[in-house]
C-alpha cells in the first residue's frame, strides 16, 4: 500500500473530466480504504476554462501540454475525445505512469492495439473506462451467471438508445466525424452494450466469435455551432449487429441516436435454460431476475446492505445515481494501482471491444458476417 | 349482400380449429351485421377426434378427404399444419370457393407463390391468418404512423419469445420439421412479427429491401412422443434478422422457443422522428404512445367506445382478450367474402412476408445480405 | 345430473344481460362438462328493445313481467338495477328457482337479509355476481394466501378507480340515486373490492371487524339526458375506508367515479409476515407475487395449462379478457344447480358485504369508527 | 452574501449526519454559488465513534456537549433522535444560531410548537429536513398542480412502505419507544408523507381539515440489542389515515414497517378534474404524468436540463439517487440564510405537520374524525 498520496492528471474536462473529479473527490468519505489522492493537474487547451474547471474540480494546478504532464503524476486519466486517447496514453505508460482511458480505446482497433501493447510492455496498470461494469446490479447479475443460475446461456439482447441527434439541426461535432471519434454510436454507446455483455455472461458464452453489422446514418450533414456552414456526418447514427458466441449463443445489439423519447436507456436482456436477466440503465437501480423455479421475472432492487458496493452508501431502497458507477469504478482501479493488483476492465478489455467494433464495421462494408 | 347462410368447411380441428370455430360462434352476438355462417364440415383424419371436434366447435358433419370438401363449401378454412397449406388452398381456390389459410402462408416461398397465383386465377377472396392486425392497439398504432403522428421512421424492432423447447426432452414434433414446416420459429413466430411490421409502418417506410438473417438450432434432436426415438430437429429454434427497409429505417427481428420464462412475448417498438410507439402482446389491450409534444411514453388503455372494434364489446377498461383478434379477423374475411370486397392481409399479403422468411433463410446459408 | 337443459330467464338485457348472455353462449365449446342451459326468456319493459336483446343473445322469448317468469324457469338471473334486487329475487326463491343475482346484493343491507333469508329458507341455489372471484389470478392468489405462503396477513388494500363522472355535464343516472342504487361508488364498485378482499383473506384475517368509512360527493346535481333539467346526486361520487379485521390486519379500501384518466382500474394488495401479492384488474392475467425466498416481486402471467380455468382455453400466454370471468362464474353456478353443491359467492356472501357498506355508510354518518 | 465561510455544527453523526456531511462536501463542485462551508464541530456522545465520524465527514473537531457548540457556530444542524430535537434547536435558536432540523420536528405537538415560536423569536433562518420536497419529480409535479394542469384536486394518495421491523426478532430501538420518537411509522414515515402532499397540492387543495386515523402495533415487544431482555413496542408499527382536505378532496395516507419486500416504497398519486400524477420514491428520476389530452399516463424522466437543479449535474437520462435531494435541500437552506431569504420547508411546516401526526394520534385515540 503506498503510504504517499497519488498524484492524479486528467486530460479533459468537460462531462468525463467532471465525473471522474466528483468520484475521487467522494472516496475518502464513502471508501475510506481507498488510496489518498491528490487531484494535482488538469490538461487541456482553452486557459479561462481550464482555471475555471481546476477551481470547481478543486486541482492544484493546469497544463496546457499532456507531454509535460504524463511523467510527472502518479495517475494518468486520459477523458480526451477519441482521437486523443492514443499519443498521451502511450507517452504515459511509456513514462511508468498507470493510465485510466476513457472508452472506446481508440478510433481504430490498431490504435487500441499498440495501446493495449504500450500498456503489455510498461507492466504498469491500464484501465478502460467502461463504468457500467461497476453499477451493483450489473455486478449481481454476473454472479448470478457465473454461479449458472441461468444456466446455458441462449440469448444475450443490448441496446442502447439516445435522441440526441433526431433534430437535424443539432450542430455538427467531433462524434460526428470518422477520423475525431472513429464511429458514431457505434463505438460510444455500442461499445459499453458489448463490453457489458462480454463482462456478464462471456464466462459462460465464451467469446463473440461471428459478428453481422449494419451502419446507418440518417442525417448526412450537420450545421456547424456558429451556423455558418454544414459538415458532413462521417460516422453512424445509429448501428444493429448479430452475433454469434463460441457456445453458439445468440446476440442482438443495437445502439442509436436517433431513438426518439430515450434518453439514455441502455438496456441488457439475457435468457438461458434456467432463467433470465433484464437490466435497464436508466433504472440501474433495480434487476429483473427469472430464478429456474420461478413463475415470472422479479423485481429486485439491488440496494441491500450486502449487494456490491452498498454498504459504502445508505440503507436499503435509498437509490444510487449514475455517478455512483465512477466512485466504485475509481475505488477498484485506484485500489489496483495502490496495491499492484489486477484492475478490470484493462486496456486490453477495451482491445478485446474494439475488434468487435472494427468487426461490424468491416461486416457492414463487405455486407457478409466476419470472424471477430 | 349474400342473404344465405355461408356454408363453412375448416380442415384441422385443433389449436386453430378451436380459435376459429370459436370466433364464428360469437359473431352473431357482438357483430350482428357479420354475414350469417353455417358451421358445416369439419375435416381430418382421426374420426374420432373428428366426431369430437364437431361435437363441440358445433359443426354439422366430418369428413376424411378435403377433396370432397373443397368445392362443396362457401367458405374453405385451411388450419391444418404448414405442409397441408398449399394442397387443398390450391384445389379450394381453383373450384372457386374463397380460402383462409393460416399462416405461414407456405414452408416455401415457391409454394406461397403457387397459392396467390392460384388466387389470383380464381379471383375469389383469400386470406392469410395474420391474426395480429386485427389488436384493436395494433390497428390504432398503425393509424398513428399512416397519420404521420410519428414522422419520419427511423427504428422497427419486433420479437417474439417462447419457452416450450427448451427443455431438450419435449418430444419432436412437425414443427421440427423443414419439410412439413418450412421452418421454425421464423416461419412460426417470425412470419406474425414481420407482417405487422409491414402492416404497421409499410406505408411509411416503403418495402423491407435487404436482410441479414440468423438461424439458429440449439437442440439438434429430440425425442418421438413415444420416447422410443430419437428425431432430427431440422428446424431453427430461434431466428434474428437486421432489416433495411426502402426509406433507409433499421429493423431489427427475432424469435426464439427458447426465450425461458417468456409464453406468449411478441413486441413490437417503432421510433420515428416525432414519436414512437411499444406494443406487447401479452398485455395487447394497451399501447405504448410517445407522442410528440410529450416527455415520455404514455400507456393507452385501448378500449374505448372509439376505438377499433370496441364498440362491439364492453365498456372502457374492461379488457380483450388473445381469441378476440380472432372474432374480428373472421368479420373482416367474411365480410369481405359477402360484400365481394378486399381484404387484407391476402394471400398477396403472405406471399410478401413469406419473401422475407426465404430471405433470411437464404442470408442465413450464404452468410451475407441479400436483397428480399 | 339433470338431463335436461336449465331454461335461463333473464332480467335485465343492457350491460349485464349481453355479459351473462354471452357466458351461457360459450359454455359448450369449452366446458363441455357444463349444465346444458337454453336461453328461455328475457323480461324488461322496452318491448322493442328487448325484441332485439332476444335476438343478438338467442334467447326464446321474451317478457314484460317478471312475475310471469320467476316460477315459469328453472334459473331467474337477476341482472336489473339494484332496486330491483330484491322483489323479483325473493319471489323467484318463494317459487323454488334459484337466483343468480347482480352486485350489491340489494340497495340495503335489509333488503339483502331478507334476501339471503329467502335463500335459506327455500334451500336453494343463490348466488352473488362477484365475478371477480373468477379471474384466474384471484383464484390463484387466494390460493397462495389459503396455504400460507404470505404468512401473518398485516396489510390489505383494495381501490377500484373509473373515471366516468369526472365530466360535471355527465347526465344522471339511477345510478346517481340513493332510492335506486343504494350508493355510489361504494356499492357498486366497493362491493367488488369488499367481497374480493374478504374472498383472498379472509381464512387468513378473520372477519373484517371495525370500520371508518369517508363518502364525498364531488358534483351535487346533474342534468337530465335531454338536458331539460338538473336532479340532485344523493348518492356518493368516491368512498375511503379504514377496516380492521379480525387478526389485527389493517385495511384501507377505496373507490372513485373521479379518478380521472383511470378505466376500470381495480387493484388489491396484501402483505404479510413471509410474502405479498399485487392485482390488477386491467392486466388481470397477471398476479404479482413476492415469495418468502425471493427479493422482490415476480409478475407471473397466471395462464399456465394448471391455473384455474387455463385448461379450458389457450395455451400459456395467450391471455383472457374480462369477460371470462363471466364464463367461469357460470360454470360454476350453473354446474351447483345441476349437481346439488354449494355455490360461492351466495347470497349470504352478499350480505356479507352489504354489513360492511352499510358500517362505512354509518361510520361516516356518525364520523366515528363502528363495528360490521 | 456572506463572504466568510459558515461555520457549521452538527448533532448526530449516523445516518443523518453521513447524508447531510456528504451533501456539504458536494456543494462546491456543482452548485458554485453556494455559500462556502466549513465543517466546524461534530457533536455527540460517544468520543471514539464521534472522532471517527469526523475523520470521515471531514469536520474539524468534536464535540460532547452541544450546550458549547449552538452559539459557536453560524449554522446548526440537529439529527439526532427525536427526544433531542427541542432543547439543543432551541437553544441555538435563542443564541441567533440558525438551525436545521430532521423530521419529525419533535416528538410532541407541544414541543413543536416551542421550536417554531423559538424561531420566530430569534426571526433566523430554522428549516425541518423535508427533503423528499427536493426531489426534481416532486418539484416538476408541484409546478404542474400550481399552474393548474390537474384542474381540480379530488384525490391524494400518499403511502410509505419500508419492511424492516417485519421480524419479531429485529431489537428494540429508540424508534420504538414513544418518549423517545413519539410515534412509530407515522412520525418517521407518515411526516414525509404528509409534508409532501402539503406541499405538492396544498396551493390547489388548501389545508387538511378533518382527519381519521388509525394505529397499529403488530409487535408488542422485542428483545434489546444484547438479547437480554424483551422491552416494550410503545409506538404504532403501521398507520393509516383519511383526510378531508378545505377544496373537499379526498386524501388516503398509510405507511408501515410491516411491508414485506418493500424498502423505501414511498408513493404519491393525485387526482384531479383534468389530470394525474404518480410519483415513487424507488424510481425517484420519473413522474408518471397525465395530461388532460392525453389517454394515459406518460412516464416522463425528469432528468432534463431544464428540470429542477438538473442543470447542475449531468446529462439527460443520466439518473440522479436519493442522497441528491440533500444537496439540493443544503443548497437552498444555506443560499437563505446567506441570502437571509425565506426557506421553506420551515418549522412551521413542521409544526403544521405535527399538528396532523397529533390529529391521527387523537382520532385513533377516540375513534373518530378529528379536526386539525
Amino acid at each position: 500500500m503506498t503510504t504517499e498520496p497519488l498524484n492524479v492528471g486528467i486530460l479533459g474536462y468537460r462531462f468525463m473530466g467532471k465525473a471522474h473529479s466528483n468520484a475521487l473527490a467522494r472516496l475518502p468519505m464513502f471508501f475510506p480504504n481507498a488510496p489518498d489522492v491528490n487531484r494535482d493537474v488538469i490538461v487541456g487547451r482553452n486557459e479561462e476554462a481550464l482555471a475555471d474547471a481546476a477551481d470547481r474540480f478543486d486541482f492544484d494546478r493546469t497544463a496546457t501540454d499532456w507531454q509535460d504532464v504524463v511523467d510527472d503524476v502518479d495517475v494518468f486519466y486520459n477523458l480526451g475525445p477519441n482521437h486523443l486517447h492514443h499519443e498521451p496514453s502511450v507517452a504515459a505508460l511509456e513514462a511508468g505512469t498507470p493510465v485510466f482511458c476513457e472508452k472506446p480505446l481508440a478510433p481504430t482497433l490498431n490504435e487500441a492495439e499498440e495501446m493495449a501493447q504500450a500498456a503489455d510492455d510498461a507492466d504498469v496498470t491500464a484501465g478502460c473506462a467502461f463504468n457500467y461494469r461497476f453499477v451493483p446490479a450489473i455486478q449481481y447479475a454476473k454472479k448470478l451467471v457465473d454461479e449458472g443460475k441461468l444456466g446455458e446461456i441462449h440469448h444475450v439482447r443490448g441496446r442502447y438508445l439516445q435522441d440526441w441527434l433526431v433534430d437535424p439541426d443539432v450542430p455538427w461535432s467531433w462524434r460526428n466525424d470518422t477520423e475525431l471519434a472513429g464511429s458514431g454510436a457505434l463505438g460510444d454507446l455500442g461499445a459499453h452494450t458489448l463490453d457489458l455483455a462480454r463482462f456478464v455472461v462471456g464466462q459462460a458464452t465464451g467469446p463473440m466469435e461471428r459478428v453481422s453489422g449494419h451502419l446507418q446514418t440518417f442525417v448526412n450533414e450537420r450545421p456547424t455551432t456558429d451556423g455558418e456552414e454544414m459538415r458532413s456526418v462521417t460516422v453512424d447514427d445509429a448501428y444493429s449487429a448479430q452475433i454469434e458466441f463460441e457456445n453458439g449463443a445468440m446476440g442482438t445489439f443495437e445502439a442509436t441516436r436517433f431513438g426518439t423519447g430515450h434518453k439514455n436507456d441502455h438496456t441488457v436482456e439475457i435468457q438461458g435454460s434456467k432463467g433470465g436477466l433484464r437490466f435497464s440503465l436508466e433504472r440501474l437501480n433495480e434487476l429483473e431476475v427469472l430464478r429456474s423455479d420461478s413463475r415470472g421475472y422479479e423485481t429486485v432492487l439491488v440496494t441491500d446492505e450486502d449487494d456490491p458496493y452498498l454498504d459504502h452508501w445508505w440503507p436499503p431502497g435509498h437509490v444510487l445515481g449514475w455517478e455512483h458507477t465512477f466512485v466504485h469504478e475509481n475505488y477498484e482501479f485506484l485500489s489496483a494501482i495502490a496495491g499492484d493488483s489486477e484492475f478490470a476492465p484493462s486496456f486490453e478489455d477495451g482491445v478485446r471491444v474494439q475488434q468487435i467494433l472494427d468487426a461490424i464495421q468491416r461486416s457492414d462494408d463487405l455486407g457478409q458476417w466476419v470472424t471477430v
